[in-house]
């Protein structure tokens, strides 16, 4: 018998899965409301578009679709990706781009190719809760940075960087995950300044950048990036379809091969066939309208949303109004746990996702993250009625903690 | 400025590309007739009933194929794989298999969820090039067991169990990557014997176990795993096509679930349209006859290969003759090197791969591998007869290392 004990690597000894992908069995059942999860709404999966292009592609480019592949990526998308990142003030060749299996896949490859165990790297706190496994399995040292609601606070971050050496700085400026907070273009600016006095590599993470619904666009962190020490991140799995896995990473060159060496101990390289249809999807010409699309839709379920809980939520209740990305982030009164929150509202078939997962140090125990995107328009008021009723229930229950 | 010297990671600070993908720099180039590489041909690609698959996939499987998908893979596919195991003599539900983005990744995947720096991880010398980097970037302490032409002997094995603990065997009995042998039925009874003895975790790495040429069908170690110790590896990259990137692990539940929150942690899934069109390939009977077909080209090419080294290789020489699989395997007399003798071949627009990165310490400097599966055979004789005189040559300058 194997002793299970000892068997496998100390990360992997107590790890858990994460809060999100837990829930799934909850809200995969008949009849859950759930704004849970992250995904994008099946309603803007171009499928008729993408299996025309897959037809295609197979009958006309077979050998780069079905033979090995080069790691960093199939050329003609690197291309894209360069192109359109440098129509965006980010100057950009293909040598810039590596192109991964999802955002998530970009997280682990960079996590594996900087950081040694003990190397402390710096988040928002709350932050992407995947991106805190993926540090921690690789044992850094993860420090929150103070934040206020326009993210980072750039003095607290110069008196971080000052106090110990950083690997990692990392930000999602635009509708961050979970707290749908942007960071404003003369804060990233301050930011850029301070990490430049510091020499610390910069992973900006923007999956959502491109869903934005109300206010005006912010340039990448990455236009200021004189010194090349920030990874942009990239991923067509919010404005696609998340089930391709396609994302990307654009940094310098050197920076570049490191993480193209990772992606070829890793899966070798990302599969060619979901590659080449979202580099001809793109490049047909479909992406732009079809994200006018995606904007519509889901700033209507956003506004739908905000009215819902202005409605059906209690007073003691505060929530974000973010210009964009695919959630909302809500707060309990202090005291009180979104955790024990959930005792009441899944066997009401409702779900969100608690807060604390997306700290540090699991505080913040009284948030929560409400996801629109994905959200049954004719079921949303309906579910947050409920929940508007369960977070009373609790409340005057007067469960704290 | 990046102080690029600390920038890295201790195991990417000097990490290089391996030897296959960095001679890929010279075969690419037009004109050149390559032996190197482990591609099946392009010739066996079923790209007309995949272009097939993938439109209708696409067009009656929207959400499952374009929605976020389960890190464990796509149920379905689970299950055929666990059926097409039990009737190989593994008994498997779909608990126990988890799909990958090519069997590359199973092997990160596991590599993380069990290695330690300075885990001991056994491996047969030679073995796959791609295995000793990823052992090697979580920094296992990698150790060569002493095989025969039936791979590891049984004796040596249970001596390095008995001196050390190890956590992981790496072991790949069917046409091994490079040397082209299988381990035969009786020595797989008698390892199993010791690995039981010792409970120790077993990697049995099988991508070319369905392309046997020659000879019986030997039972996978997997059929002998009365303690649930061997983790069965198995792919579709050489029997389908690379490109696609679908491979998968079987495995005992609680070790299926350790490697699932790898796979969470990594590309959180497989692209489902890869696993998909994989799945509906199996299931409608695709495989069986395209197998059939595979057998049948890649015979004709083993023999012609084998016929023309008989005719063009210096009588010095020595080579395998795997009763499947895609290598050959051969050696220039002692003392002579391969690497050496590429300073002949490249020029002349031939490649093969030396064979001491194959190695763990980088021995067997006179060894090479020689792929005959995705050689064109119009230009095979071309090829091997230009490799056959720069053999030539190297010898008489009597360059020995």
């Amino acid at each position: 018998m194997l002793q299970y004990e000892k068997l496998f690597s100390g990360a992997f000894q107590h790890l858990k899965g994460n809060i999100i992908r837990e829930l799934y069995k909850y809200t995969n059942q008949p009849g859950f409301i759930s704004f849970a999860g992250g995904n994008p709404s099946p309603a803007t999966f171009p499928n008729k578009q993408l299996a025309e292009i897959a037809w295609e592609v197979l009958m006309e480019k077979k050998v780069p679709c079905l033979q090995y592949g080069v790691s960093a990526g199939q050329m003609s998308l690197r291309e894209y990706i360069a192109e359109s990142l440098s129509s965006e003030g980010v100057p950009a060749k293909a040598e810039n781009v590596v192109i991964t299996t999802g955002s998530q896949q970009s997280l682990d490859l960079i996590a594996k190719a900087f950081i040694n165990p003990g190397d402390c790297v710096l988040v928002e706190n709350p932050t992407y809760v995947a991106a805190l496994k993926i540090f921690s399995i690789y044992q850094a040292d993860v420090e929150p940075i103070p934040c206020d609601d326009e993210g980072v606070i750039p003095q607290a971050l110069e008196e971080k960087l000052k106090e110990k050496t950083v690997k990692l700085i990392y930000l999602i400026p635009n509708f961050q995950n979970p707290t749908g907070i942007t960071i404003p273009w003369k804060r990233r600016q301050e930011i850029m300044e301070i990490v430049k006095k510091y020499n610390v590599v910069v992973l900006e993470d923007d999956p959502y950048g491109k869903l934005r619904y109300a206010g005006d666009a912010v340039p990448h962190m990455k236009t200021l990036d004189s010194e090349q020490q920030v990874i942009y991140m990239g991923s067509f799995s919010k404005i696609i379809a998340p089930g391709l896995r396609v994302a990307y990473v654009v940094c310098d060159e050197k920076i570049a091969q490191k993480i193209v060496l990772a992606k070829q101990n890793n899966d070798m390289h990302t599969p060619n066939l979901t590659q080449l249809i979202v580099d001809e999807y793109c490049r047909r010409g479909y992406l732009e309208p079809h994200l006018k699309e995606c904007r519509r839709l889901y700033a209507e379920k956003r506004s739908m949303m905000l009215d819902l809980i202005s409605k059906y939520f209690p007073g003691e209740m505060k929530w974000t109004k973010p210009e964009g990305g695919l959630f909302l982030w809500s707060s309990l009164p202090e005291g009180y746990s979104s955790m024990k929150l959930l005792e009441y509202v899944l066997p009401c078939k409702v779900a969100y996702v608690p807060g604390e997962s997306f700290f540090v140090h699991n505080d913040g125990i009284n948030t929560m993250r409400l996801n629109f995107s994905n959200a049954d328009t004719s079921k949303m008021e309906t579910g947050l009625k409920i929940l508007g009723e369960q977070i009373s229930r609790y409340l005057s229950d007067g469960n704290t903690k």
